[in-house]
C-alpha cells in the first residue's frame, strides 16, 4: 500500500503533536505543513518540531502553496474548535481535492449547532468528491464513538452514562488554564454564566451518541460547576490555594422516549488518576472501564493520524465517526 | 425510517434468541422464519419461541418459500459455525437479493482458512448487490472489533493482549458440553489433538485484528488445554469431580515485525465471574476492562440484530466488521 500523503494544517501544540505522530507512522507521508504564524512560515517543519534533522518541508502560509510544492491526499486540520472558524478552510481544502481529518471539536457532530454551515461544508465535500471528518479523543472517541461501540452487543438500551475524569496536572498548560485552574470561584461562575469556560465538544459527543442510536431527544440539560481545591495544589505551572478553582465538572443529560443519556466530564488539577467509564443499562448490561483513563494529548494526535486512510476510503461528504468504518490504529 | 425486514434462518437456541431480540426491536420487522427441522416447519414462529401469541409467521423449510410469502431485506443466518457448511445458503440468499448477517464463526474472517470459498461468496454478493457479514460476540466483537476500536487512539502499537474469561455455568447447556465439562483429562486431550474440541472463531478473531492493523504475520501458534476442576462442581446439568475437565483454555499468539498479538480465552465451569480485558501496549497505552464480562448469548443475539441496518447501508460484498460503519445498538 502506498502511504497516504498528508499535509499538517496548524502548528500549535496539537498540530505539532499530530505532525510528530504522522511522521513516525509508515502508513503516512507528511508532504506539507501550513501555519499562519509569521514566526513559523518559511522555516523547516523539522525545526518547528525540534526534530534532530531537517525534513525538507518548509512551513507555508497557505494551502495553495503547500499543495503547489507537493500534491496530497489528506489535510490534518488543527486550527480551531468552532465550526464557523474553520468552515472557510474546509471549503478551500475540499476545492483543492483533499480529504480532511479535523480536530475541530464542534465538527464532531455539527448538524445541530451549525446545521446551515454543516450543509454547506457537506455540499462542498460532495461537489469535490472528498470526505471531511471531525474527530479526536473527546469529542470523537471516549464519550461518543466508544460509547456507541459498547452498545453494539446490547438490546433495549435504557440508560447510558459515560464518565470521564481527566487528571489535568498531567496535561498541557493550555488545558490547565482552560479549566480555570487557580481562579476564584466567583470569577469562574461569571465566565460559566457567559459560556466562556468549559470543554468544547461535550454537546457534540452527546448529539453524536443520540444520532448513532437514532434517539430523538426530548431535549437536554447542560451544566458546568467549578471543582474547588480542598487543599493547596502546587504544580509546575500553578499554585492553587484551598477554595480556589482546581478544574471543572461538566454534564449533559437528556432523554428520548424514557431512555436516558448522561455524559459527565471532570477535568481537575486535584485528580491524580484519570478514569473513563461507560455504563450501559441494557440487555446485556455493559460496564466498560479504561483503567487509568485515556491520555488526551497523545490519544488525539494518534486518532487524527489513524483516521487519515479511513477518510480516503470513505464516501464523499461531511462525515461523522459513524461513517468511516471501524476506527483503529495504523499497525 | 422504515423498519428493516428480516428473515430468521435457523431456529436452534441461537436463532431463536436472535428472533426474539429482533421481534422486540422497533427498527426491525421479522417477516419470515426458516428451519429444516420437520418438527418446526409449518408451525407459527410465535409457538416455536414460546411467545404468548401467534405471530402469523409460519416456519418455512426454504428461503424461496419464506420470501415468496414476504419480501425481505436481510437474512439473519444462524445455521452453522463453518464456512463450507453455510456457503451454499449464502449464495442462495445473495441470489435472492437479500443481505446477510450470519453467526457463522468462521465467516468473521474467512479470507485465510477458506480463501477460495470466501472469494466465491464475495463474487456472489457483488453480483447481486448485497452485503454479507459474519459477526457475533466472539468472534465479531470482544476479541476483535472491540480490540481494534481500543487501538483507535494509539500510535506505535507494540503488543496487544485480549483476555476473555467466560463463566460457563451461566451459559447454555450446549456451551457447557462444548467445553468438555465433566470429561476425563485424557479424553479431552484426545479430542484436542484431533481438533475436535475448542471454541471456533478464535483464529478468525486473531486474523481480523491483524488485518485491521495491516499486520503481516510471521505466523501464529494455537494451543488448547483443559481446565481441571480443583474441587467438585455441581450445576443444574453437571456433576464434575475434582480432576475432571471443567472447561478449556485456548490461546493464539503471533508476531508481525516484532509486534505481538495474543488472544487468551478461558471458558470454564469453575469460574463464577466473567471478565474481558484488552491491554494495548502503545502510545498512549490502553487498558480496557468489561466489568463482569460480556454475556455471550444475549450479546450475540443483539449484535446480529443490531447489524441488520448496517449491512443494508454497506457496500456489496463479503464484508468484515471493518467495513460496516460504527457498530452500535438500534436505539
Amino acid at each position: 500500500m502506498e502511504p497516504v500523503r498528508v499535509v499538517q494544517m496548524g502548528l500549535g501544540a496539537v498540530g505539532c503533536g499530530i505532525a510528530r505522530t504522522a511522521l513516525a507512522c509508515p502508513q503516512l507521508r507528511v508532504v506539507g505543513a501550513i501555519d499562519v504564524d509569521p514566526d513559523k512560515v518559511g522555516r523547516d517543519l523539522g525545526e518547528i518540531l525540534d526534530a534532530p534533522d531537517s525534513l525538507g518541508i518548509p512551513v507555508r502560509d497557505s494551502l495553495a502553496q503547500a499543495l503547489d510544492a507537493q500534491p496530497a491526499d489528506v489535510v490534518l486540520q488543527a486550527t480551531g474548535s468552532h465550526v464557523p472558524a474553520v468552515a472557510g478552510q474546509l471549503e478551500e481544502i475540499a476545492a483543492a481535492g483533499c480529504h480532511v481529518v479535523s480536530t475541530c471539536e464542534e465538527l464532531a457532530y455539527p448538524w445541530v449547532r451549525h446545521a446551515a454551515l454543516a450543509r454547506e461544508i457537506d455540499a462542498a465535500a460532495r461537489a469535490h468528491g472528498v470526505s471531511i471528518l471531525g474527530t479526536g479523543v473527546n469529542p470523537g472517541f471516549i464519550m461518543d464513538s466508544l460509547v456507541l461501540m459498547a452498545t453494539a452487543v446490547c438490546s433495549d438500551v435504557r440508560r447510558i452514562v459515560s464518565t470521564r475524569v481527566v487528571a489535568a496536572r498531567e496535561r498541557r498548560l493550555a488545558l490547565q488554564q482552560k479549566i480555570g485552574s487557580g481562579m476564584e470561584e466567583a470569577a469562574f461562575r461569571d465566565l460559566a454564566a457567559r459560556g466562556e469556560i468549559g470543554h468544547v465538544g461535550l454537546r457534540e459527543s452527546f448529539l453524536l451518541v443520540a444520532a448513532g442510536l437514532g434517539w430523538e431527544l426530548d431535549g437536554f440539560d447542560e451544566a458546568i460547576e467549578p471543582v474547588l481545591a480542598e487543599q493547596p495544589i502546587t504544580t509546575d505551572h500553578f499554585e492553587i490555594a484551598a477554595g480556589q478553582v482546581a478544574g471543572n465538572h461538566q454534564t449533559i443529560r437528556g432523554a428520548s422516549a424514557g431512555r436516558e443519556l448522561v455524559l459527565d466530564l471532570t477535568m481537575s488539577m486535584a485528580v491524580t488518576q484519570g478514569r473513563d467509564t461507560i455504563e450501559v443499562d441494557a440487555n446485556p448490561p455493559m460496564r466498560v472501564e479504561i483503567l487509568g483513563g485515556t491520555h488526551g494529548d497523545q490519544a488525539t494526535w494518534s486518532i487524527i493520524a489513524n483516521m487519515a486512510p479511513r477518510v480516503v476510503e470513505a464516501p464523499a461528504g461531511l462525515l461523522t465517526m459513524l461513517d468511516v468504518g471501524l476506527p483503529r490504529a495504523l499497525g
